[in-house]
């Protein structure tokens, strides 16, 4: 069993042994740069640590994690376009660096990649590994539409909202995980447990994002209070209190959407605290976590050998940044 | 053996029975409006000949076919984008009916439906059509990338033009082809040569249209003559004068990519003629049918069987249209 530094200390050494071709040269180089940029490296990482569950890992499930990092940067690229975003990490969007067209293209690119990575895995699971990861891969576009649509509607039902973010963020996690252990050999059961779990921490982790964005300490996590509300996001904070509020309430929301006033963030929040959504938001994200655990807690291998899984988990949900 | 126009329809019928999700809505209605744009739908159909000139069509073969449509269509929607075109067909491109942003997934979805298709294939080949794929996947975009960049550069070697026109176009033709023959059971000689077939039919195919466009009767291209010379298009024309021009002919080529006066199209022809292109270009077509021409001949089943596509390669390589 190996910790998660352990494995995206690896990871890294085998994304950094990757070559893509040098030419034409934009094109990789536009590749190149995203995949730069870093992160955390959770989802190659997620999948790393689910093989590890059932067996040694091995160059499927290697290619399988940079499979998956790929996928995951080609989306990235295609988003930064669509939410017109200049900066990533401190260094410029593949589009502002390079240009629209190259961002594009590098972005189809790395998904072929991602492709051809996935078809290299000689493991019996292969055509499930493939299937599953369609799977995720149409939903993450579909979650992608919604959160666009949703900018367009003024009123989005909390289970909406708790269904695009399932689609847009979660299923990529529990995809990683359920890839991981298809290429371990693990039963159906185990499969589908991990993907819970996955799915569930993703979930339960944006809820943590949403919430910390309005009630987070700023000194840790080093953003300032209200971003979201600040820039008018459908957060679950709005989802829930426009389900909830009555016609008075509903004036003094959108009273507050289209205020440029300095205590709007303020104000705002007073709104979530008197209409209880501060305790709702809080006791929904625990609710996810706690079925995240059950679900690993369900997978047919010891204890110890889920602790690092675990731990990355309680990692995930519980620290404030 | 089919016809064309037989495994159009049949090619036709097939796409409609295939439905896209209906939620969300832009996403999948952007799909729908691609697809529905029609064309000719040869790569699809080359597929399906390529198939029945070794075993009858069946359910892999029409997956197969779909999943090269789908993967053109997901190029159209991209490209539309880059080149700024708000037109195809008569229509409005995806991005301008719909927008940017869901031009740009519904072209990610199309890509990852494409994967699921190849996916779903059962023939023992299935691996090796996906290898093939993926490479000519990659290859397009490297040939889209390469047409970019050459939009940069005021000169463009004449083997730079072939290679992007051979990636961005034709690979995707001989693909087609090398894939209906993977999944007809052909022997990798036959594949190889259906394949090369495909590639100089569809860098013929590409020399041809940039031949019309200087040097076509408008009355049967239905097309005014002269519009890659006024947009200052780097064609092979363009390539061919750039390589053997001499100083005097190089100040030349300058001041008529620089004019806009009446005569600009008349001159540049007038000039195209004095250097010997039109003939180098006719010639350099002719080259490439015939060793299309003898890729198909080696293709080890009777004459007869190859009777449909010879006739469609015929079709697409002299009709003035």
């Amino acid at each position: 069993m190996h910790t998660f530094q352990e494995l995206r200390a690896q990871f890294e050494a085998y994304l950094n042994d990757y070559n893509f071709p040098e030419s034409p040269q934009a094109l990789y180089d536009a590749c190149r740069h995203i995949l730069q940029l870093g992160g955390k490296r959770v989802r190659p990482v997620l999948s790393l640590m689910a093989q590890d569950l059932f067996r040694e890992i091995d160059l499927n499930g290697k290619q399988a994690a940079l499979a998956v990092e790929l996928f995951h940067n080609f989306t990235l690229v295609h988003d930064d376009i669509m939410d017109k975003a200049d900066i990533r990490r401190g260094k410029p969007t593949v589009h502002t660096k390079f240009s629209m067209p190259t961002a594009i293209l590098s972005g189809d690119v790395l998904n072929i990649y991602t492709y051809e990575l996935l078809n290299n895995i000689t493991h019996e699971n292969q055509k499930k590994v493939v299937s599953l990861f369609n799977k995720t891969a149409i939903e993450v576009c579909e979650g992608q539409q919604m959160d666009m649509d949703f900018e367009e509607i003024a009123n989005v039902p909390e289970g909406d909202y708790l269904e695009m973010i399932t689609l847009k963020t979660s299923v990529l996690l529990a995809c990683s995980l359920g890839i991981g252990a298809l290429l371990g050999g693990a039963n159906d059961e185990d499969v589908q447990h991990l993907y819970e779990f996955g799915k569930d921490v993703g979930i339960a982790f944006q809820l943590k994002d949403d919430y910390l964005d309005s009630f987070g300490d700023e000194s840790k996590t080093g953003k300032k209070q209200g971003g979201d509300i600040m820039a008018n996001k459908k957060t679950i904070f709005y989802c829930y209190i426009t389900d909830i509020a009555t016609d008075t309430q509903m004036k003094q929301i959108q009273d507050l959407q289209a205020s440029s006033k300095g205590d709007k963030v303020e104000q705002t929040l007073a709104l979530y605290r008197t209409m209880g959504a501060d305790d709702y938001v809080s006791k929904l994200k625990e609710e996810y976590s706690q079925k995240a655990f059950l679900a690993l807690d369900k997978v047919s291998v010891s204890a110890e050998k889920k602790a690092h899984l675990r731990e990355l988990a309680e990692m995930l949900l519980v620290r404030e940044k």
